[in-house]
């Protein structure tokens, strides 16, 4: 027995049930972890909420990212074995996985192995954040070491890790967030700058630290009237990434500034790195590589129990936190 | 002396005058022209109206499309000889310069001879149409033979142009039309398919042309709330190209539909191609071979003389024409 999270509606965060459940075992193509700590991704309020790209199949698991110990093995794997140190990507559908738990079933594709330097709480805030942040920068945006890189909600820890990737690359990583609050957590976390939008003229910001030549990369979750702002700030030539819908509100497409610019606004999510074997496979090489040389660094916030998962993800529903939230198990 | 459109004032077609002027000599890295044929753009009733990218110092020319024979050049200019029949390639700004005219002085960078196979009227419906639809379609959108290509507002040259672009890449062009009126004229000109939007579902009508995929790139100059027309009518990861406002009306941002197939929309001018001297010799010679092939085709509307550029401009506005509107001079 384990166990294992679920919900059997969609809702409040107290839909979450801590329920023990049978060991499940692996099949085809897949393996089972024994779980030491869980990173926690808003996809997965999201989710329980009814509000995700897809619709749980209720009674549901869910999350994205666990670390563990592999302590079973399906059919037709042969790329891990028994013991082995690992970490979920999130490369599934929630309908059929889901990690929070003490043990977790999930498909060999989407498991990996990662620094043997970093703790289980640090290897449950990888893939997620790192991948992401990598598939529109890197991928797509190919990041140049001249770039300037505005990076909205960056607190969170896919903003967070689009900043240590920015820097990676040698160029100028500039956050935004809404208030003053976070603003020197977010300078000693790495930022070059920090814009404060309820203090500043955003726009007009970006041109003064870029000398007049605005952001080349805009890597935004946000959405919604503030669409028109990036695209202000934005340089000549630049692509901004919409990655996210926090917004309640309607997203006007900026077409003037688009045309005078040729701005290129590009819808991306995750799966597009995850579900294509070659950019997996690059995606993966760059985060490893990363993470050994210490240019990549996950940035954790609080760590709960698992018994406090209702708590855990009230607080990410909070937005006090700056970096990973994490469950130890 | 030679007869020169010019306007005084921003405003309805009537504010264009026919003008004896003095030639002009062509200074350093100009050539001037003798015109034969002069190419209409809906990009010169904007400048007239006061509401393109520039704005017109008045008393202003305008007219970026001359076809004609090199009766001049200025110091520094070794590509060109007296005697050359070439066209204007809208690679200058209409603040400095202007073919309307039976004379047009124009920078030597901004001209290229064509096939000596089509006429001067032909050769005044080049480089606007083929390299505007070319940078989007083939630097840029990358078209390939498997592709589905939506065109909206394709009875323009620029429309035209990116049909026959089209079907010269082996792919599939899917026009699209307001009324029916010009349902008929377009399959004679080469498109696979045409969707009247007054009458039938675009994204449906998509869908089902494309056994469910959808279209890859689509190459819009409407905008406005036919943006989200466009978006449902996408293929997983498509492009859409916004390259003109046609639409008075705000444009959304199709947020959700860009999230769940990844979609790229890009404003789009070209200037992208015509002020980058490698994207600009690129497109030139794509334009050229397809022009001696036979792959593409001017297509003409109708003719006016210079007399009647008024009218030629009202004709215009009207949106009757199938093709390239054309003053012979």
């Amino acid at each position: 027995m384990a166990k294992i999270v679920r919900f059997h509606q969609t809702g409040d965060a107290d839909v979450l049930k801590l329920e023990e459940l049978p060991l499940q075992e692996p099949g085809e193509g897949e393996v089972r972890l024994k779980v030491e700590a869980i990173g926690l991704n808003r996809a997965e309020v999201m989710f329980r909420q009814g509000q995700y790209l897809e619709d749980p199949q209720l009674p549901s698991r869910l999350g994205y990212e666990a670390a563990g110990t592999i302590d079973a093995i399906g059919p037709g794997v042969s790329d891990f074995q028994v013991g082995d140190r690992v970490s979920s990507i999130p490369a599934f559908s929630m309908q059929k996985y889901g990690v929070y738990g003490e043990s977790a079933v999930v498909p060999a594709y989407a498991v990996a192995t990662y620094p043997e330097t970093l703790s289980a709480q640090e290897g449950a805030a990888i893939w997620m954040q790192y991948l992401t942040a990598y598939g529109a920068l890197i991928e797509y945006g190919q990041l140049q070491s001249n770039h300037y890189v505005l990076i909205p909600a960056a607190s969170s820890s896919v903003g967070l890790a689009a900043i240590q990737i920015t820097k990676a690359a040698g160029a100028v990583a500039i956050a935004s967030t809404r208030t003053a609050a976070k603003k020197q957590a977010l300078l000693d976390m790495g930022a070059d700058q920090v814009i404060v939008t309820e203090e500043e003229d955003l726009p007009s910001r970006v041109m003064e630290l870029s000398a007049g030549h605005g952001a080349d990369l805009i890597f935004d979750p946000v959405a919604g009237p503030f669409l028109e702002t990036l695209a202000q700030a934005a340089a000549p030539g630049a692509t901004i990434f919409e990655y996210g819908a926090l917004s309640p509100e309607p997203t006007p497409f900026p077409l003037f500034a688009a045309l005078a610019k040729t701005l290129t606004i590009r819808g991306y999510i995750l799966f597009e790195i995850t579900q294509n074997p070659e950019r997996l496979a690059r995606g993966k090489r760059y985060v490893y590589d990363g993470l050994q040389s210490g240019k990549l660094k996950p940035i954790l916030d609080r760590s709960f129990a698992l018994n406090d998962i209702v708590e855990a993800h009230r607080y990410m529903e909070s937005n006090q936190q700056n970096g990973k939230i994490v469950v130890t198990v």
